[in-house]
């Protein structure tokens, strides 16, 4: 079986999609960060009033979604039509859950802009956290939903 | 106690380095990513003669490290001296283990590029094999090493 | 009245354009940096033969226009299939007046790249021209036209 | 009289900072969105719960501060330690007053840094309520404090 | 004879491009590095077993061409479909001969892509030679076939 | 010989700098565009009075020297302190010269800097010209002096 992004000769090359349908994508992934419960409890006062972590969080990973392309050597460059970005804290983690669902009309699949919005969330969670707990963990990052091209509906298993 | 990346009335800001010490730093972060046994044999094959899926991914993740401060929205731009990721596999994951390790000479502490490099990596990894397996899980990204700031030498445990 | 850029929870996100037409689009934008009568004289004696200010200003508005998704945060990446950029000196300001017109063939609008190329230009002025006159203003940055979308012409009053 | 970013022949260059001093350098800029009295209302209203428009715009402009020298063809790369952006209603404007702190400690200022910021942020703010509110209009965009250079200290007048 | 990079008055300009038509569009450049006979057996010794100097530069190429709307000031921002940038080894020059092929579905042509995608590739053959041979030239960069726009197709003359 | 690009193994990495000196140093590198000499005669008499083809070519290989680190995947991210790029008219070759000079105070050359801003000035002027003459050619892009670092001044031969 042969890799896609490998020409005959095993070269890397951005694959040629100019022959695919131009279609409606969507793609969810996503992933957790785990903490200290007591630095979850920072998270959750914040949220609740000042020093919104989880808000800044979701930004950088709309903001992340759009540098895919330039981030992932092979991507194609997307027109993305909408990035959203949840975060929540979950006690029994304990941390926080991110998830992010990407859109677009294209020639080529989405699941790169969430699987890189939810990871630039989680890097960005780490970085405001890091001072009180340099011990927490970013995992769970997998796409669980992708549709929309030629491939089908793909849904990760529970 | 207070998040040192939100002002006293929770305001997200970056963080006054001005005062601190310009130090030789260095971090080290690791991750993984998890493939059907079969995937990961496609990789191994790669490596051993064509199709170099690790040796594009060490490349975005170093080149994933300089963007950090382009990604991460309060992390301070820095001159990073030193770049290396590895890779390799790993049929007991069975996956691709992944490490960086990044130094500066600077104000402030490099983990937050080690960890962007990882990430990085992974998320090219995922992109390539993604066309034969879907269900990839990236996971276990965290800083194993962290030296030479004012809050001194952390290591995590195994 | 709700925020388009918010959800019903308050949450940033990047709005769901996928069902808008794709229509051709255009906006123009204006605005202006004022500063001592002395400082104009340079600038116009520049553009009449060396030094040429108003140059090097429009060229950096138009590939400001090409950032624009970069430097907001829930903008969408947009071809942009057109930018000009006019800068004209105004003694009765005193100081320079831009005006950016951006075309394109999409889903949304194009005065956000329209304010970024004045405002590209405006800071482009005030750059070049600080180590003479650190008291200058940028100002009157608005659109002064829109049309293409969905929610009809704009047309701002003089 | 000459300006600096241009040879004796008029040509644009970057100019030559090699031998300037690496000083502790700050400065402060200011500017305002003006809008009709029920947007700021709006503003005001998410503030206090939902819809952060403050929130987001102030981190756009901590990340614009760091596309400086992307934006600004002639402005030097700097290694930004500090940058802290602050926005406010003001019923009298009726409007968003804005205001940027940036420190280095560099060969070159950092008043392009501080302008830029709040020129992202005011940008930013205008792209969130701009489907309420398509008259408004940024100004008074201008440096207040510029410190730490061989040029001394510059405080605008009120 | 007018160039369309410039308006009527002579100033710089991103050429409207709304009304051309979306077409399939093509470009191949070419290019070479010139090294020292010793240098371009290091270069095939790497490729062979390790230190794999052109699998590095053909990626480096196939990013450059991503990013040549951000480097090229009247570009248009493009949606790439696909890259592929060849190198090889050539004894008789000495030296490596570089071709990269682009393609899009769009308004303009690629040709500016392939050429960056060469360029790049270039630089980076050059980064990573340069300790051991400082006099290599760079050379032989140009269009050498270009298809599906209006002005029709072009091939360069042997 | 080994290449210090690679380690040991073969793999790439960004070669840990940390212990070089932080020194003055500076790179000049040149190139051309070789053209038809009537494509030549119409960037002569843009430049005499209006569509200034070298004004803007000049500034966008002064922007890209600064984006080198972005597009050379091994190039460390550096301070510039200078650029300068001159371009002229050589109804000799017959075509454009280009070179360009770049500074810094820091741990590595900056010829990867003057070499890309060689480039990128070099793409600029075809693309400004391509709509009249499609089979030019750049080339000579080298290295002329570079000097301030250990391995002592270089110049090239003549």
């Amino acid at each position: 079986m042969a890799l896609t992004h490998f020409d005959s000769q095993g070269r890397a090359h951005m694959v040629d999609v100019s022959d695919k349908e131009i279609t409606s994508r969507v793609a969810v992934a996503e992933g957790w960060v785990r903490m200290l419960p007591e630095t979850l409890t920072l998270v959750q006062q914040g949220s609740a009033k000042k020093g919104d972590v989880l808000g800044v969080a979701r930004l950088a990973g709309i903001m992340g979604a759009k540098k895919t392309a330039d981030l992932i050597p092979l991507c194609h460059p997307l027109p993305i039509s909408k990035v959203a970005v949840e975060l929540e804290a979950d006690p029994a983690l304990p941390g926080v859950r991110i998830a992010a669902t990407v859109k677009t009309t294209g020639q080529t699949g989405v699941e790169m802009e969430a699987l890189t919005a939810v990871s630039t969330a989680a890097l960005t969670v780490y970085d405001m956290l890091k001072a009180v707990d340099r011990g927490m963990e970013m995992g769970g990052i997998r796409v669980i939903l992708k549709d929309g091209g030629k491939s089908g509906r793909f849904e990760a298993g529970a």
